[in-house]
């Protein structure tokens, strides 16, 4: 596989390197994965995150390792669904791993290889047109609330809600972003002010529960979010907090919109009721100033319903409510 | 003045005390407040605070100290007026300390302990009424969420929402809490956590933007919140976060009671629109995680309009949409 870097994914002589997530925005370590509980640290931990970004890590990892260690089909296969498991709601992981298991026949690695730097390719394109698609939607003068981080730290482009966002400050004027700092793992506080600062696009930093009153005030003309799995019926699982936004904005009469890659979309998932919501650990919560014992509740995601979406941004174009309910995702 | 101690406030040898709330849960540090400057300090780091509890302990440090230090009117006027500053959205400190500059003449000393105590004992009555006419809306299997902290933490006595709540608890069976955690200063996780867990009252925390889901699922039977400020329309200033609450439990036809004494009505206030409502500093929002310069919007508190109120809960009985339409608060 050739070496390759984008802004939280490299390769060096066939080497993975991941940019760790948890200590930006503070300091840029790129740590190098050579083995598969590593592999699997990094995704659980989130020093690797984002829908798409953990699918196609997960698989230059793969078809490296099996590569190097002559993996027999079943270790391939076994290791493959190891990784499968290592977080339950996104489904990119899922496409990705599903697909390499299918294709590795034992024999083809370089194949294999080829096969998920395609997958990075891939992503750089869906990545470009949905930030196109996206940015017809928008204006001058808007300002923008999003939730988590969906840029270049959660795919391997320019990312998804986050692109479109990049690409509405480049094409108009007055462009400005809040940015809900998306407790608990605070991805938008860490991860998206940083990628904001970096592209230039002007912001303010918010926490999740300051979205609605900002609303009141009539100070956000739009909300654009990602998605980690979206069902047929467009219902979508997102980062926990983005269903309070959807009805946040319905409330108000804000314009809600979700973006994501044809590869999220999860065909066999009739609705957000299949989907399955992952529970993390109470200290993510609780950190260091709960009682070092109160119960928690820490749902990672939540669903949000079709009929709270105003449209779905894919790399194939802007779907309406309309064309959803009509089966455009079946 | 008599010694006396309640959960956060102490009175001894003529000299009070404040519970340092900033340092909860972890540590329970009694500060000795002997200046004009300590008092400011306290109340401006939140080290006391709470809308009741703000404006009796600035009440009980004026009058201590103007029988100490022996104060002209003017003294006692000018440091009164510099404590009515230290924060502008809560009304209580406001109508405490007019009343006591309204009342010292100069001379009465030790009338004005006896009066600035008397705040103490009303706030206790206060809060056990509001306490009793509460919980008459509650009942068995109730799952309750609440928003910041308004316990013995916040007042002098048992609390407002959180007075009824521990009601609730001692009326019916199978009462449980579900703590907002209440960023960006964490009352939630830090104070409301540590007087559930004294009061052996069952509860999660959770982080803000998981209530809407929550709700979602039906798992929130009533929210109930305190109150900074109410205006006579009945709209009200309350922690950041209350008016999402309020929104969410409007779409989910989840029953929303603010409780609060009538010392924090503020009859001068025709709606929410002319409450003033504090910004404070970015650090709070950026902690340790955000980069460093990253700019931040930091409201304190938001309004919530009457017509999300499904009930008013005052020391004088419980009032609806109605009553508060018809002008019971004017």
């Amino acid at each position: 596989m050739k070496s390759f870097k984008t802004l939280s994914l490299q390769v060096e002589k066939r080497t993975l390197f991941l940019l760790d997530q948890t200590q930006l925005p503070h300091q840029e370590v790129w740590i190098k994965i050579e083995s598969l509980e590593e592999m699997l640290t990094a995704i659980k931990r989130l020093q690797v995150r984002g829908a798409p970004l953990i699918g196609i890590s997960a698989s230059l990892f793969l078809a490296l390792e099996a590569q190097k260690k002559r993996w027999t089909q079943e270790q391939f296969r076994n290791n493959a669904l190891k990784l499968r498991e290592s977080r339950p709601t996104a489904v990119n992981l899922m496409h990705c791993l599903d697909n390499l298991i299918n294709f590795f026949d034992g024999n083809n690695y370089n194949n294999l290889e080829e096969k998920a730097y395609a997958f990075v390719q891939e992503d750089i394109q869906l990545c470009n047109k949905i930030a196109h698609n996206g940015a017809k939607l928008f204006t001058n003068n808007d300002h923008i609330l999003t939730h988590c981080n969906t840029g270049g730290l959660a795919t391997a482009g320019v990312g998804t809600a986050l692109g479109v966002i990049k690409q509405a400050h480049q094409s108009y004027q007055n462009i400005s972003v809040f940015v809900d700092e998306t407790r608990p793992l605070l991805q938008g506080a860490r991860l998206t002010t940083y990628e904001l600062e970096k592209a230039g696009v002007p912001y303010q930093l918010i926490c999740d529960n300051m979205a609605a009153m900002l609303m009141q005030q009539d100070k956000v003309s739009k909300v654009i979010v990602g998605a980690d799995r979206i069902a047929r019926n467009g219902d979508f699982a997102n980062k926990i907090g983005t269903y309070s936004l959807a009805v946040l904005c319905h409330y108000h009469q804000v314009p809600f919109y979700v973006a994501a890659p044809y590869t999220t979309v999860d065909k066999e998932c009739a609705s957000g009721k299949e989907i399955p919501i992952e529970e993390r650990p109470a200290m993510e919560v609780q950190r260091e100033w709960a009682p070092v014992k109160s119960p928690v509740y820490n749902p990672a995601f939540d669903v949000t319903p079709a009929d709270l979406v105003t449209g779905w941004i894919f790399d194939q174009g802007v779907y309406s409510r309309k064309e959803i309910k009509e089966g455009i995702l079946c």
